[in-house]
């Protein structure tokens, strides 16, 4: 009884650590994507980036073996989230526009300000194969939610007829291009630089083909 | 009167060897950029650009002093025939999608195509400090004219009102991020993909907004 008392406020104990353990991590993950961004990949060392996390450099390995690790967990944590948010979009009952409106915005968020990943996100060629490997297997199964939105708004006749696979690669592509010029001390924030995308590159694949569809139908065709 | 005439085709001579030399030139630049798709543009060497281009490293040292001066020139190359197929476009007479449309064509030939430019065409860190404030300079350049094209097809009421500086900036995103997955052997043609992008990527501003314009204006708004 005693035992198992013990065995039960150990595991409380033991949850608290790991979640505060968590909770340094990214911190570390959120101060790496700093250092990135401001010195790039190559660059950036992980003396500069235990100094921006305020830890030692010792104790900054004891989280992480190296930036190669620190590099992979920004990517490898960014994935995860826009691939929850594609998954929980695609689950919802909002129209498919606002569906992938909603993916637009949370892969603005996690990438320009959840972890500061900008560039990092996108500089898989300094992993090592096996961890490159797992990023480009997450992202491709993201692409594939994406494009995968977007052929169901066409079969719902939300969206007129396109090219899944390629409007994916060029929402993607507007997505990510973000990272080259958005500027944290810029003068649009994240969430209009979102709005603002996502009312360009929906209206792109909603917005009935000019010859093909008459007008009326454009309308009552159930676009939100 | 002897010596006039040697002077003209020693002129004649001279400008051939120009030319000459222009053309190989070209032919190098062309090879770089092979290798530094096929390698990446940190890993490639003098030594495999020359073999690519068949020369003796010594021979591509005299046309170039180094890989920093073939990424440049790569680069410099790409981003004035640009310019120039923008500038093209603007002062033509068709309508203001359809010069959008030659832009888009035009950007994917020459970062696809032309200098297979691909990664090397956006890789502008390894520059020198000199070299890629030249880059940078002419890129602002062309994405100002991308822009000021946006906002003509506005002002025209071709286009929807929208923010032209954002939707420059995506439509070029989604022109480069196909440096990312564009592959030569792939199922679909730079021609194609340049089709596909060119129809999406106007339609997002060309299209009227479905709530703000009624059908019949949307209709006869001189759409092409």
């Amino acid at each position: 009884m005693v035992q198992s008392l013990n065995s039960g406020s150990n595991k409380i104990a033991s949850e608290r650590m790991r979640r505060k353990s968590e909770a340094r991590r990214l911190d570390i993950l959120r101060a790496a994507a700093r250092v990135f961004r401001r010195s790039g990949v190559a660059a950036a060392g992980m003396r500069e980036i235990a100094e921006e996390a305020d830890l030692s450099p010792g104790n900054l390995y004891y989280y992480f073996a190296g930036k190669d690790e620190l590099l992979f967990f920004c990517q490898d944590r960014t994935v995860d989230r826009m691939l929850e948010a594609a998954e929980a979009a695609r689950a919802s009952t909002m129209p498919v526009a606002d569906q992938l409106r909603a993916v637009i915005r949370a892969h603005l968020h996690y990438t320009l300000e959840e972890l500061e990943g900008a560039t990092a996100h996108l500089e898989i060629d300094m992993l090592a194969d096996d961890l490159r490997r797992t990023i480009i297997e997450k992202r491709d199964k993201y692409e594939h939610a994406v494009r995968a939105l977007i052929a169901k708004g066409v079969k719902r006749g939300e969206f007129a007829p396109c090219d899944a696979a390629l409007v994916a690669r060029a929402m993607l592509g507007a997505l990510n291009w973000t990272s080259r010029w958005y500027r944290p001390e810029g003068a649009q924030s994240v969430a209009a630089i979102a709005e603002g995308l996502a009312d360009y590159l929906v209206r792109g694949v909603a917005a009935a083909a000019p010859a093909k569809t008459a007008p009326v139908r454009a309308v009552s065709g159930g676009r939100k």
